[in-house]
């Protein structure tokens, strides 16, 4: 579990570090080659790339098959996000075997009631009772056999509508529970729900964010307010959406390709991507 | 099989059925709403999706999955690319039985032998033995149980280097066995290859071309040429990746997604092609 | 979906419908060789040869696949035991869009709270509200696309504790939704609990029973008594155990398996049973 | 890779090594529990357990899936049958990757050309080039991260009815190439093909024998004559036929499990081999 100690190193040494969403190998590949720290096995990023909404549909297999195609093919940690970690504190243990074995960096946990729906729709954001969340985080703590399998929880309280004594109160309970991360989720458009609760935050366990409606926020802003980790979540999702659906329609209006050819990676960037000289050198 | 049935009678119409390739749900999806008639499972799109090279070393179960996941989601027929039918007869005959029961519209297999090279790639261009091809179609065609069920041969002969005489035994070879499409695969910048086919062309089977790299042929020149289908095989994939290069690079190298927000895809958006909406109604 | 339907003409005839259990394709192979009318893809027997829990651990994802497994090689309808429908009404839809899409004839849910456990352990058998498991019914029967698609709502209300007049509230709730078969299952030693439903139920929706624990019900009695289908449904999993153990610990004892030869198929019969012959015969 | 070393360590160890075939999660908890050192994932059990012939129909996917699943359940090391690499050199190069990555001790590759047919059918043993195989060994060994990863090479060429000598020669070509053990194969009733060899095998690299027509061979005496490592490769698989036909055929044919109660392992002793009660107390 190399890639675990590194992301473990990464986030002792007080520089921000910095993951971004991918729901493939490819969006792996790119996110390392763009320069960031880890790669974020998005949720919501593999539910859209099925085409179907990310609540809860996909199962655990579904998403730990992706999480183990990103990781193949970089040399990033791999945070996996597993939702509300699938079910109980059984699904939760049975989750920590399965992703460590795969050789998964750490999970992320979110305290929602499973059948989850994804934090930025209307409906739908029902909080787990805190002592139970608690208990899936002991358990996916101590179901972990190495020391440095990272398993950070996320609190939805804010998306919940509750105000920051409340995340503060739940980011406590699941540090005593053996959180080694605090991901505060908020869909606020600027960063104040985040500063208040970090405002507050005493304790030497890191805190992540996820800049996804608040994207004006910079990188040096957050680190400076206690930020240790940002996630750039489903950036790369959203761009290939925008550019798939432009390139298909222009193809269809036009009769052909040619126009968009400028726009689109050539064949050869592609192959270089597949490394497949590399691979075709293996042949004799 | 009605998916078979309807890309059956769209090759039977007389007009030109237009395809283009997908690597996930999500792709399938903006294919269909950018209204082609089919959707073709990329095996370039789906390894490249992998970061690995189309080299045969995806496996015959991911194809398939892949293949399911672009069929599940939208109501397109879904044409299979299979590359050499992965193996001998055998494996012919468990790809048509496993790729029909689980509702593709039909296959495409190459002439070429296992593993393969991608088509565009500089080496490993081996063709298969006329007879022993034309023996994988038969395999393919009787072991299908619907007879819509749509079995097209592709040769890579052009590819290989050869002339137009061996492409056209080879086609009828696996008309004769009963191919029911015959795709002819080019990497000439301009179609020349695919006319001097067409006009020895007197098979009533219905041509099938790939136009990656004459992208300036225009859809109305080849249907008056004589093809019946044009499949559009890997923009999709290549629109992806030049965005979400762009994406993180800018979002790595400015410190926030700030910039980029105006050219991705809203979360709204997002969760509209996920039908999120239709989905939550089901919960009381 | 002609199994569905044939499974729908069984179910239609009058006489008893005998399934039986398997968590593979061999297993499929070995009930249709039997004489059963129908395979039960068992989630406890797909959860035990998995050595995990039968406790809503192993995923949709994995019991779909094992459900499939089965249907590929035999003839016989598969009804796939989904549990409780892997979450609430979303899942449901999810559930029987996936699996009449792949093949599978039909599906039985139960009225337990995801995650479930199996119903002869002694702990956490929760049922859920009535009206919340009816809603998943009609869910999961508006869902299906065919009107053969089966969907059995199983009622665990006797495992629960509850009498007779619950179990029968609960059936008819389930049939107002449209199932179209109503199992009740019972951990009695002896039928009664079974003949005591039976003796009140007054629909023409036909009754499911699964003898597990009351073994000695002979079919014709069951029959006779009202019951549709009788479901065996894990005997194929614990004869497998029982033999397995037998033969490992007579090689590791006797540091040979000559003694038990004779206890075992032979190499000859498994190629019989894998149709090897009609495999290689397709190669030339 | 703890399990590596410990296979390794084993290896070394100079005692006789038993492995035992299984092809599921359960089979291999049934294995450690009679004492086995270590599991074969079997890749004749796995395609017969999906009753599809060991014919290179199913794929390194569904291998790998397996032997991930053997693996999970059981503390011994699992070493994976990988028939002959799946391909070419990149195939074997992916595999190791893949096989390594998820956990396994090792892997085995045979020198037949792909697809292969399983070694004790009549027909389809033809050998691949010494050359060409040697390289596909030095390309696993050098693909392996680890120093512990195991690369076994097996020779057919007993099997495809050649002699003493030119076994001699592919093994030591093999082992010249990287292989850290030869698997010899043999179809004699009688040990004598492994016996010649190992009377004129000088190298230290360990042997590998698989016992399945000469059962009666033994362990003392393979050990006393030179082999590392005795693989019972498909005793489980042939004991759950025999014991599953003879359960299914008794409830068929007498109208209930009564008869065979006795000859099945009970519910309580299945959930044991689940863990359970272990699972259960995860949840307060």
């Amino acid at each position: 579990m190399e890639k675990a100690r590194h992301l473990r190193h990464l986030l002792a040494s007080g520089r921000l570090i910095r993951a971004a969403g991918a729901h493939d190998g490819l969006g792996a590949v790119l996110v390392e080659e763009a320069g960031f720290d880890a790669v974020w096995a998005s949720s919501f990023e593999v539910s859209a790339a099925r085409a179907l909404p990310d609540a809860s549909l996909l199962t655990m297999t579904e998403y730990l098959q992706a999480a183990v195609h990103l990781d193949r093919v970089c040399s990033l940690p791999v945070i996996a996000d597993c939702d509300t970690g699938f079910g109980n504190a059984l699904n939760v243990a049975h989750m920590v075997t399965e992703y460590e074995a795969a050789g998964i960096a750490g999970v992320c946990m979110e305290d929602k009631t499973f059948p989850k729906v994804n934090s930025f729709a209307a409906r739908g954001q029902d909080l787990a009772d805190t002592a139970e969340f608690a208990h899936k985080v002991r358990v996916a703590r101590n179901t972990a056999r190495g020391d440095d399998f990272l398993v950070i929880a996320r609190t939805e309280a804010f998306i919940a509508g509750f105000g920051v004594e409340t995340v503060l109160e739940r980011a406590h309970a699941y540090v005593d529970a053996g959180a080694d991360a605090i991901l505060v989720h908020s869909k606020g458009t600027a960063p104040d729900q985040i500063l208040a609760f970090l405002k507050k935050w005493r304790s030497p366990v890191p805190v992540v964010a996820v800049p996804t409606t608040y994207s004006s926020w910079h990188a040096c802003d957050a680190h400076a307010a206690g930020v240790s980790m940002l996630i750039y979540a489903n950036h790369g999702l959203r761009a290939k959406v925008a550019a798939t659906r432009h390139v298909l329609e222009a193809i269809s209006a036009h009769g052909s390709s040619a126009g968009i050819e400028p726009d689109i990676t050539s064949m050869k960037e592609i192959f270089a991507l597949q490394r497949l000289d590399e691979w075709i050198a293996l042949n004799p």
